[in-house]
C-alpha cells in the first residue's frame, strides 16, 4: 500500500532538504555513496511524522522541515551501520553501502550522517532548540542501547518478551517517539502537548514495531522474501517467537504438540499454523491494537481524529499494511 | 617526556568526568569495552586545551569540564572508528577495540561516544552553548572528511603537499583547534577572544602533526616502533614523504642520485639519510617551526607567554617532544 496522495507535497519537500544536507565540497568518496543511499526508495515515515507533528499542535511545518531532515539523516545511519553490524546485504531491495563500496566508506558515511543530522537540526529557529538537542541526543545514546542488547539477545537463550520490548521500543521506537516530540518542539509546542506527541509516538512506535514483526510471519508467503524462512531457520528473538515460547512454557498440554525449539518445525508453514492454533496470532495482534490504541487516545487530545488530522492518517495507514 | 606536574590535578579532573559518562545502566557490551577504551594511557592534550582555552580568557575551567570531556569522547570515537578503517591491531600500545572485541561493537561503541559527547556538551551553562554544538557539529563533519580524503589518497600518485595539508587539518588539526574555541567558549569568550584561541589551536594542530610526522621518521630507532617501517614499505603518504618528493621533482640532479619511489631504498636508514641530505628534515623542521610560532602570536594576544600561562606550557610541552 502507497502513502495517502496528500502527502506526497510533504515527501517532496523532505527528498529536496534531503539532498541539501550534500554539501558540493564533499569528498567524492563520501559524496557519492550518501546521494546513492539518499535515492533508495523508502517511506520516510519518521520526517512526515515530525512535519505533522508540528501540524498538529497549530504549527507550520516548515519550521519543522530541519528536524524532519534531521531524524530521516538520522535513521539513515543506524540502517547504515546496523547493516555492517548484521551483515546484511540488501536494503530496500538494493546492495547495501558496504557491500556496494567497502565497510571502511560505510561507517565513515553513517558517522557523517550524524552529523549533518545535528547541522540540519542547528537550523532549527525553535525557541525550544536546546531540548532538541537533548532529546535528540538522548535517541543516539538509546538507539546504541538497543542495538547492543539486540546483539546480546542472540546468544541468549532466556530472553523474555518484556525484555524483547525494551529492547526494541530502544532500537526502532525510540526514534519514532522523538520524531514526533521534536516536530512539536520545532512548533514551540506547550510542554503539555509535547508529552502528548511523545505518548503518542511512544506507543506508535511499539504497537507499529509489533504489528511489524506479526507480519514477518503471517503475511502473504510470497510477499515475505526470503529473509523471514532464514531468520526462521537461525531461530532469530522476535516477539512472535518469543511469545510462543512463552505460551508453550505455560502449558504442557501445547508442549506435547509443538517442539519448544522452532527451527525444529518441519517447515516455515507449519510453524505459520501452529501460531494460529496457539494463539500466538491472536494475542500479538490484540498487543498490536493496544499500543495503537492508545496512541489514538493521545492524539485525539491533541486533535480531531478526521481527515485533516494527518497524524491520524498515517497510523491508519501503518495500521492498513498487510507488508 | 611526561606532561608537566602542574597539569595532573587537571588530568585527574578529566578522568573522573570521563568516567562519568559511562551510566551504570547501558548493557554490559557497551560498557565494557567502553571502559576498557578510556583506561587506555593517553596523553589528554586535547581535553587539557579546553580548560586551559578556558581558563586563558579569565574563565573558571570548571566551566569547560563538560567541554572537555566531550572533546576527549570525540576524539575517542575517532580513534575507534579510524582503527577498523585501518585495520589496526594496536593502540596505545594496547589491542585495539575491534580486536579484543569485534567489529559491531567497535562501531557501536564508536556511535555511542559521539552521543555521550554531546551529552556532555549540553551539560555546558555557557550562554554560547549553540555556538559550542555548531563548532562541535562541524568538527564531526570535517574530521569524516578528512578521513575520507586520507583513504582516497592511498590510491592516488599526484597529492600535493599543499592537499596532504588540508587533508590533515581536518583529520586531525580540526578538532585541536576546535578544543581550544570551545574552551573560550565554555567561558563566554568575547568573540575577538574566540577568534585568537581558534587561530591559536589552528596553528598548533597543524605545527603539532607536521612535527609527528616528521618524528615518524627521524626520532630514534628504537622508539619508533615497527610502525614506521611497515609505512615506508606501504609508502604511505605523509608530510615528510611528499615534501621529499616534492623536492626532488624540483631538481634533476637530486633524481639521479635517489629513487623517486620511496620503497626502493634499500633501507630505511637510507630513506633517513636522504631526508637529511636532500633538506626535508630541515624545511619539514621549520614548517613545523612556522605554525608553533603562529600559534605563539596569537596566544601572547590573549596573555602574556609565562609560567602561569596553561596554553603556553602546553604548547612548550608538545614542542619538545623527542617522540
Amino acid at each position: 500500500m502507497d502513502l495517502p496522495e496528500i502527502f506526497i507535497p510533504f515527501l517532496h519537500q523532505i527528498d529536496r532538504s534531503l539532498k541539501g544536507t550534500v554539501a558540493p565540497h564533499l569528498p567524492n568518496s563520501l559524496s557519492e555513496p550518501i546521494n546513492y543511499f539518499l535515492k533508495m526508495p523508502g517511506k520516510k515515515v519518521r520526517p512526515l511524522l515530525t512535519l505533522f507533528s508540528c501540524q498538529a499542535i497549530g504549527g507550520d511545518t516548515d519550521d519543522a522541515l530541519p528536524a524532519a531532515t534531521a531524524i530521516e539523516l538520522f535513521h539513515d545511519f543506524t540502517l547504515i551501520h546496523d547493516d555492517i553490524m548484521d551483515q546484511d546485504e540488501l536494503r530496500r531491495g538494493l546492495t547495501t553501502l558496504h557491500v556496494k563500496y567497502d565497510e571502511g566508506t560505510a561507517i565513515l558515511v553513517g558517522d557523517l550522517l550524524i552529523g549533518l543530522a545535528y547541522q540540519q537540526l542547528m537550523k532549527s529557529t525553535s525557541p525550544q532548540i536546546d531540548k532538541i538537542i537533548n532529546i535528540f541526543t538522548e535517541a543516539l545514546v538509546k538507539v546504541c542501547e538497543g542495538q547492543a542488547l539486540d546483539k546480546e539477545f542472540e546468544t541468549r537463550t532466556d530472553v523474555s518478551v518484556d525484555e524483547y520490548l525494551d529492547m526494541i521500543s530502544k532500537k526502532t521506537g525510540w526514534l519514532i517517539k522523538v520524531a514526533c516530540s521534536i516536530g512539536g518542539l520545532s512548533g514551540n509546542a506547550a510542554p503539555e502537548q509535547v508529552e502528548l506527541l511523545t505518548s503518542f509516538g511512544d506507543n506508535l512506535g511499539l504497537g507499529f514495531q509489533i504489528q511489524d514483526d506479526l507480519l514477518d510471519f503471517i503475511a502473504d508467503e510470497s510477499k515475505l522474501g526470503k529473509k523471514v524462512g532464514s531468520d526462521f531457520r537461525m531461530d532469530k528473538k522476535t516477539h512472535v517467537t518469543l511469545k510462543y515460547r512463552e505460551l508453550l512454557q505455560a502449558d504442557a498440554t501445547l508442549q506435547s504438540r509443538y517442539p519448544m525449539n522452532i527451527p525444529e518445525f518441519n517447515s516455515f508453514s507449519d510453524f505459520q499454523s501452529a501460531l494460529y492454533e496457539i494463539g500466538v496470532v491472536e494475542s500479538v495482534r490484540k498487543e498490536a491494537d493496544f499500543y495503537i490504541q492508545n496512541a489514538l487516545s493521545a492524539l485525539e487530545k491533541i486533535s480531531p481524529l478526521d481527515e485533516n488530522n494527518y497524524l491520524y492518517q498515517i497510523t491508519q495507514f501503518l495500521q492498513s499494511r498487510q507488508y
